[in-house]
């Protein structure tokens, strides 16, 4: 599905619902507020959903997106460049953070190369839906023309609706792609309004030569590409990365049929910034898996509005803040299924 | 079995298994330290079992202990007596939160009447250990005597051993209980030198009046009884509860078969001070699931040297948070026992 008609079927959380979803929490066999964050998050997945109770988010999905990118020449990273086809194949080989995570909540994993540097040879777990071999160096040029960012999206939106359409209730976002978290504090520098020091971490796992490196990376590309958050495929062409857009495009695929997507680090919260660009109302569909420890995800998770279910000093990305969360999504929407009302229990209220 | 040959059975962590869980984490295809607290938690966990990598701690069961409190008659609470009586039959019938999250996260569930004030009826998921028909009033006497308090702790260690005996490979705490978190703060004030003010939480969610009444409440009992933290078994019976002695003999029981028993929310971190005060050691087996909006469940985390793996502002109790980490304890144990190592998947290192 191309991007316009995704966009155009993004609607407002349905607020009956949501009523009805508070409404139903308060006559649950409980105290009333006594499951914290996960009684807004179920009248999130009811108003999301349009009715209440909501589905059980399952069974879930998981995409990890994959790319590579120019701004690695400007050493930004520690590790080689030949690392993401590398992981790729230790993704589809089961071998990897996330497929045990995968495995532990009962979630399908597949592997989208959109963007590696190298061709990749993988199985039925690996889609080919490469837009090309790397991104250019954002540091002086775009990274990307418009139509290389489209087709990323496009490529995002096309995994979102085929997972769907196989079943899945619940997408969650992985990424995997060395310097991968440079676009991505661009990203977030430009959507959030923020200077590119507050959004930049050390990744994972950077010296302060190489993080007063990065710094600069950022804040001289934002000073090149002027980036507008206004225009949000200019702005994931020039600073962005092909998983960074293609993500966007799946958060935007699961939005459009009122699907919960599940957002995991920094990766991913720059590419829901992006989202929300192109469709405000796409912030609905969103749960925030967790905090990562790198810093931009903390600010652009606090301009979309969404609180973390987990923060666990966790940075590694593949998904894997997103796969440990499924379980509390599933868990707060199962409340509103499954739990008995204080009448039909026979408990007394106070 | 008995108390004491289960706390001559706890022996201290590991330390040649945890040393070798953080040599193998470093290996593993992921920068160092990027799962933050779930990396520890993998050491705990082997240091726990005495080998590298650890089991995975599934099937994993959970037990509620219920019981009732004579301090209820001071008006600590708004809600009557009779819901612990009710909510024992809602998780026998499956609906109360516990058993939607039990469901959720693949863990067996059983309810154990430790001190209910009436009689219950109920079928395979109830146990009858009842040592008495709920507690004396702590404010005014002694809740129990050391023998009731005893026969409950080994009530405790008996289901454990029963649920290890049966396949369980981690334990989870669970509590019901109409006014149980004022023993529970009572407890923790005393076993961790806290004044009543600070540990005492408004619970199920009571008004000023019941606040202000509940830590006065606390503050006479521990001026009467004056417990003393060195002798554990006299402070459980002074200012405890039945479900608070079975919880810590579970605990010590989980403890003394090296299994991880995930400690849930206020009721279970008093029980699990006591453990400690019993055994030091029995805190190499305990996980803190969650971060309970009580603010005595934090003081005695503390006092433990645990870190909640979750904080969402729950405060249900039933053993919810804990069943809720149990995808994380899983996920971290699996972590170690999955995941390849750079030279396996010939992944480069930076």
């Amino acid at each position: 599905m191309t991007l316009e008609p995704t966009l155009a079927a993004i609607r407002p959380a349905d607020e009956a619902a949501m009523a009805a979803a508070r409404e139903l929490q308060a006559r649950l066999t409980k105290p009333a507020g006594s499951l914290g964050a996960l009684e807004e998050l179920s009248v999130r997945l009811a108003g999301l959903a349009g009715v209440c109770p909501p589905p059980l988010p399952e069974p879930a999905a998981i995409a990890v997106f994959a790319g590579d990118h120019g701004v690695h020449a400007q050493g930004v990273t520690p590790w080689p460049q030949e690392v993401t086809a590398q992981m790729v194949a230790n993704f589809v080989g089961g071998g990897a953070v996330i497929n045990a995570f995968a495995r532990q909540v009962g979630a399908s994993l597949m592997v989208v190369d959109v963007g590696v540097a190298v061709p990749l040879h993988g199985g039925d777990t690996l889609l080919d839906a490469n837009v090309r071999r790397g991104t250019r160096d954002l540091s002086v040029e775009a990274a990307l023309t418009e139509d290389e960012a489209r087709a990323a999206l496009e490529a995002g939106i096309a995994v979102a609706n085929a997972l769907l359409d196989n079943g899945a209730k619940c997408l969650l976002t992985g990424d995997m792609g060395i310097a991968n978290t440079t676009p991505a504090a661009a990203l977030i520098a430009a959507f959030a309004g923020a200077d590119s020091a507050t959004v930049t971490g050390r990744g994972t796992g950077i010296d302060d030569d190489t993080y007063a490196r990065k710094i600069d990376v950022i804040t001289r590309a934002l000073a090149l590409h002027q980036p507008d958050p206004a225009r949000p495929l200019a702005t994931l062409a020039a600073v962005g990365g092909l998983e960074h857009a293609a993500l966007a495009g799946f958060i935007l695929g699961a939005a459009a049929r009122r699907v919960p997507v599940i957002v995991d680090g920094v990766i991913a919260a720059s590419a829901a910034l992006a989202a929300a660009a192109f469709a405000p109302d796409a912030v609905a569909a969103m749960v925030a898996g967790h905090r990562s420890a790198e810093p931009g995800a903390t600010v652009a998770l606090a301009h979309l509005g969404l609180t973390p279910l987990l923060d666990l000093g966790m940075r590694l990305g593949e998904g894997s803040g997103a796969a440990l969360a499924l379980p509390l999504v599933a868990g707060a929407a199962r409340v509103l299924r499954e739990v008995s009302t204080f009448d039909a229990a026979g408990v007394s209220e106070k």
